[in-house]
């Protein structure tokens, strides 16, 4: 692990990365044998409808990530192609349009994502659900919150979960931190997840690295899944 | 509050911190009406028995945040005051010794937590629990995961939480996400949350203040406490 | 309450109400300042879509309780009007329709629940939504099972929950443990709750009442209700 | 199953039994593969230091059951026999000592509840606890509820509770209620749980057989469980 370059590099200092060591942080939770997949919300709404610097995708959907999010989306593909020759569960926390009702404390600290047009709820097509996976409406950061998410993952007998999608300082982190806390063991493909800001998603890589997840290239992570039996 | 110097300057690029503003994210939350301060960890584990650099502190406890805790500590003296004097609620969610059938995924990713001595869960004597708090045992992240603290909040008619304590990239956020979650309005007082990498701590006040909570000075959180009638 | 007639008289025998209250059981949980009104499942499916007997309602909708169901809407309207009135929040945990991967137990436990028509789903026209309440879809018998219920009534500040619905052995039972967990006081108004048995209906008013809400005549409610400043 | 006797006969008549039957509701839901055991609330203070008739039991203990309990108690030492053979997880959900900020709506519905003798808490010696088994403090019917159950489960590959313990219509309805809603396969021996009260025991039963688990006699499940390969 030691030569290889980590998203995080030049951003975590080397006496802040022994402060963690010296501290016991970031030994390996492992993957298990029954590995379920969440893609958490790869939607038009934060990607945008084709691939576009961010300057340009946020003119389509304020809540878009541009580039960086199509970068994911093509990593994504061959990490769910595995899922789908395996059959294993493959699951999609989404957002669902909101109501005036369903405001709260999201509608005063985030106003603008009140109001997405309605194309932008739709599911990215080059990874989009099929018929068999489980969809999840959401409305909170953690894929967890006030989901059936638990209940679909102990139906499937899960007993891994892969995390994908975005984004990484938001719902990858508080699903991440949930999964971790049902004791699910969890891994993410780095090039897997994405964010609108790059030092907020490298730094919250670190994070998961050091107390809730394993974080690899999304190679090694389908090297690992094929050498489940 | 754009001329104020806030923790994540100079990390968190100007870009970056555009991107955030675009998308529409930052809006304050606000100060309801029935604040409940949550203390979160202050036990000698996090902080050694006395003021220390970091690199002695963690010799007494690899947990240990060394000196950037004991200057929360000291930030939280006053905070904590003024919740006595109008009698609101005061919650210590914090870490109880663990048995060896408690350990799941934690016992892997960070062992040497399962290791501690016992003075090192005693809560800091200058901010310690009086007769009347509520103490809340912990084994997670988040101090709302497996724990009675919503219901404690629901019992208390809170609507607001103040949050301190460490580690910022750890309890604290894994709370703070959950108590957005659950609607309350949450409160950073910033010297007030502490954490053992700088970077990380830094990038997590920023991603919490865009995202679930406001984040400010404790001179500033006391005076809208003081603001309520 | 000792010489009113109580919906379990006769069930319940003497001997086993007088061991309830040796043990101390059944004191009034009380009625706070700012209540909710959770009506639960009143939807054409649970009570068919004009009143009848039992055993003709169930050829509409399987799940159809029949006139009892009636008996309640009844019961709820001007319950709901003195909400209406006073512009208390009113929310509506309700089953959506079914779809094939959302299954796990239920689909194997009550397979008939996962084929009822659409009209089924719609809301009870005399007590309907209005805009501005609160519709939460749910999939398992507590309405605050993976559902947002415990936020949405913290972001309403409530600190009471008045329920009706059906069934009071399944969904209202379970959404009163919870409301009764979360420290919510919980109120149940007798003749707004109905069920397909009507010892399961009785008995579980009998357990309720003494464990976790009072439970009195409509009227009752009603008149605390006004009493609230 | 048409023939054999249940708890419930007589008490739920021949009509309301039909009435479920034209629901639907009832079909069995099944044991899997990975069986977990909880064993709820025996403790003395619910079944008293020996066994005695109830209203001699409630002078030492005021939350005992007396006799039902103890017979209880009696069968489930063969079934916890098997699962220490087979070597399946054993969790102890139960009541810890109160304390005065824990009251909340608890202390005001059952006041008697925060006062009982600290022997009451011990673990009955004849199931007790070994090493290696789960033990979770609850404070809520739910043995879910303000928990790690769930997590503790997931760590353990837990497909399938088998419940037992007390009381009947409380913390063992409400376990069961949670345990369906997360997709665990519940299965209740019946003579394995009791309840102060004689109807509200069998019509629990009743109630969770047609909704939420398989109510069998122990035989039958020691018989089940032992046919898991």
């Amino acid at each position: 692990m030691s030569a290889q370059k980590r998203p995080w590099d030049g951003l975590i200092s080397a006496d802040d990365q022994k402060a963690y060591r010296a501290a016991g942080f970031g030994r390996p939770s492992g993957m298990g044998k029954r590995p379920a997949l969440l893609i958490i919300d790869v939607q038009y709404r934060t990607v945008g409808t084709t691939p576009m610097p961010f300057w340009e995708a946020i003119k389509e959907f304020p809540t878009s990530c541009g580039d960086v999010g199509w970068n994911a989306v093509r990593n994504i593909v061959p990490l769910l192609a595995e899922f789908r020759r395996r059959k294993w569960p493959v699951m999609y926390p989404h957002v669902a349009p909101k109501v005036a009702t369903e405001g709260g404390r999201l509608a005063e600290k985030v106003p603008a994502i009140m109001n997405i047009a309605a194309k932008g709820y739709k599911f990215v097509k080059e990874i989009a659900p099929e018929p068999g996976d489980v969809l999840l409406p959401k409305k909170h950061p953690s894929a967890f919150f006030a989901t059936a998410l638990a209940s679909h993952l102990i139906d499937a007998g899960a007993d891994t979960l892969i995390v994908a999608g975005c984004t990484t300082s938001g719902c990858v982190r508080g699903s991440v931190v949930d999964g971790f806390s049902y004791n699910f063991r969890v891994t993410i493909p780095e090039e897997c997840v994405y964010d609108r800001g790059a030092v907020s998603h490298a730094v919250n890589l670190f994070d998961m690295s050091e107390k809730y997840a394993d974080v690899m290239p999304v190679a090694d992570v389908i090297e690992k899944l094929k050498a489940i039996p």
